[in-house]
């Protein structure tokens, strides 16, 4: 049944093209009727059941109006893992798909699911993206970087050909103090916004490196001879020198710059410095040394890439990705307008003719002042979800859109802008920091557009 | 005999090209000679004694071994006030030159002295320390951005064909931590450097704009109708975009990074923000509003200007050029390595291995630990002076070296090096963030000059 009213919804969004093209665009219009299993609850399959996975799931078992009835991963010890999941929640056991590479196909054809969740590898988000789409799907994908403007623009045309919604999971929109920065933006705490910044950094050697048996730290070891995100992660480290992961940043950020909604990135320009560290944690680590194999491999990646945004509303946005140093985990934001500024690093900021001229203010009063709806309404649901209850809201947010095929409230023009941040630094960088284009991947939507993330009373 | 001394001095050093080439690099030579006037104290000539060069003033009055011999200024009111500091500290008045513009070269011919402290408004600097140096004065120069790379050109060519010494009086590379920092970074506390941040993050409106009465403040007023700064400074903002003011930021950092000294900048590129901090000011203010003269006013300076420099051994630099907007001061550090960073906005520190991994550590403890041998000297003689005692230093610095004719601790290389930034930012901007190249200003002299800044005991 599902399956059918799947290709029904496919059916009548591709009747004409200009129904398909309008689909992810219309945030005001009428949406259509809600996209419900045979028992009336979401079905979600979920593609990659390795620790993001399984933290999606875990959030998924919490909740009464859908269930994960579908599974896949290359690793049977991750299915199993994930099973585990829902034998101690006393839940019935999903469909699990395993088969290679590709099994994930035969769960998009066959599983009878309405929505999807794509949390694999990087490398394999836009091609599971694609055929969710394609399949009629309303899909989510975990974030990442991409690796080239064409996957971002495949990922807009499918969208767009399909009428399927990608939701684009980045969870840091959804930080308590983040959404109350974004409750004091549009109530123009800061006036007009003029500067923002923004970063990913976070020491991810114990990520990047482990001993093939543990998932973070413990060895010197990645891609095959390491586990977890090392098996992956860490190649992109060696062969690619750009802002990998800006999406966490970034997307904040975008938001609260109405990005492909009244505003757009224009051009960006990047640099990066030298990069020592991985080669430097490799040389000191016990067990690694001078000696050891991988002493020998030169990471691409510069240790700390910074990236300049100009906006098309003039905004300034530095970027910044640092993953490779010791440092504490900050994603660096700094949010400033004509009345005033807030940092994150110091958790401080300076409101004109509301708090002491020329002096920091600590934050919390103003962030619980302007607490976001969403949070005061959700506070004891979120408590239990990872990231400090952010998890929770990016997820009930992709299942609420998903239950009504609703437009994602992150959605593919979101998601390719953010995205190809990564291409377009690694094009600057290799080219001692020319200038690059973004590409308008709304094709001049955003000139009508409205920003509606977060502004109603569900999610 | 000073006249006659220095004719001597500049014959000698211009004896060959070679001995003048190599005058302002040969931090490890002889030195020449002392120079001193005929009381034994260094005579030192002050052109502009508006509120910089008086402060000055200050400092040198409180000094035994060297004397303010000759002050100039275009405004009688200026020089007035100047010799009222002479009066409080029962000292001999000073030769005071006027007639205009040009009644500095009268004091630079005629008045006997040694040094010369350059303190007029930014377009004044130049042609100022060029005249200066060319007299054969051991010259200092206040700090400001430069107008064209050929006119830092000028000031090394000058310094080179005349064997006088330019100082650049960037006091913030005396400020207590960044001289702490220093220390750290020189015992390789952070490990190798990989990125650096700075700027000038100063809420300059009250600067930019008075009642043409008072100095700070008060109204809306600047050029013919402002008072003090206002009258020279803010024009600036209104004709030019670009990082107007980079040393106090790029100083400290530069000095950090060895520039000149085996390392120096290779390109930056920069972004403006779009302007509103000072229109919003005049059109808000009580003595202005939408309807005055001053709310028409186009100003061309972005509010928030970001520049990023690549150094030559793989080093990044973000600075920052912040004065339109309500703000709390900031210049904004970060001093990042292999082995951890430290931050001046949060005022804390990570050390791997020293201080708990993932979290940050506030830096007073360490900032003592390290703070530098010269602070711990002086303490006591700093106290009086301003800016929380680095002007005591960099005025210190100066009067110490030319004393002893000595190659300035901040030289012109440093003071070209910084300065352009201003006119390489500026086009960077103008051509939509396009990389420039720096001039290599020492002529590869920096392949083999050593950083002896700040490394003796004396200064």
């Amino acid at each position: 049944m599902s399956v059918n009213r799947r290709k029904f919804l496919g059916a009548s969004l591709l009747a004409g093209a200009g129904s398909a093209l309008t689909a992810g665009n219309e945030r005001g219009m009428p949406k259509p009727s809600p996209r419900r299993s045979a028992n009336g609850k979401l079905a979600i399959g979920i593609l990659g059941v390795g620790g993001r996975g399984r933290s999606h799931v875990q959030q998924l078992l919490y909740r009464e109006d859908c269930e994960v009835t579908a599974i896949n991963d290359i690793d049977p010890k991750a299915l199993e893992a994930c099973n585990q999941l829902f034998v101690k929640a006393g839940k019935p056991l999903p469909k699990a798909y395993l088969k290679g590479d590709r099994g994930y196909l035969d769960l998009l054809q066959n599983a009878g699911t309405d929505a999807i969740i794509i949390a694999t590898p990087w490398e394999w988000h836009t091609e599971m993206a694609i055929e969710s789409m394609k399949a009629g799907m309303y899909t989510a994908t975990e974030v990442a970087g991409a690796f080239s403007l064409d996957e971002c623009w495949e990922l807009v045309n499918t969208h767009e050909s399909t009428g399927s919604h990608l939701f684009f999971l980045e969870n840091v929109n959804y930080r308590r103090d983040v959404m109350a920065v974004l409750n004091m933006v549009r109530q123009q705490v800061f006036g007009e916004l003029i500067h923002l910044e923004c970063g990913y950094q976070h020491d991810l050697r114990d990520v990047k490196f482990n001993n093939g048996k543990q998932e973070y730290g413990g060895g010197v070891e990645f891609n095959d001879r390491g586990f977890h995100e090392a098996r992956w992660r860490t190649q992109h480290s060696v062969l690619r020198n750009g802002d990998l992961y800006p999406t966490h940043g970034i997307g904040p950020v975008a938001m609260m710059a109405d990005i492909n909604r009244g505003n757009r990135f224009v051009y960006l320009t990047s640099m990066a410095s030298k990069g020592r560290g991985l080669h430097d944690y490799i040389v000191n680590h016990p067990q690694g040394g001078p000696d050891h194999p991988n002493a020998k491999i030169e990471f691409k990646l510069g240790d700390v890439v910074t990236t300049m945004i100009k906006c098309n509303n003039g905004e300034t946005i530095t970027l910044f990705h640092d993953t490779n140093l010791p440092r504490p985990y900050s994603l660096g934001f700094r949010v400033q307008g004509t009345k005033g500024l807030w940092m994150d690093v110091n958790q401080s900021l300076m409101i004109e003719g509301k708090t002491k001229s020329h002096e920091w203010t600590k934050a919390d009063e103003w962030l619980r002042k302007f607490d976001h709806p969403l949070w005061k309404k959700y506070e004891k649901q979120a408590e239990n979800a990872g990231h400090g209850g952010m998890d929770w809201f990016v997820i009930h947010s992709f299942v609420e859109g998903a239950k009504t095929n609703a437009p994602a409230a992150i959605d593919v023009y979101d998601a390719a802008s953010w995205l190809c941040i990564t291409p377009l630094s690694e094009e600057s960088i290799a080219l001692g920091s020319h200038p690059v284009t973004f590409p308008d991947f709304t094709r001049g939507r955003w000139l009508k557009n409205k920003n509606t993330f977060a502004s109603g009373d569900l999610y």
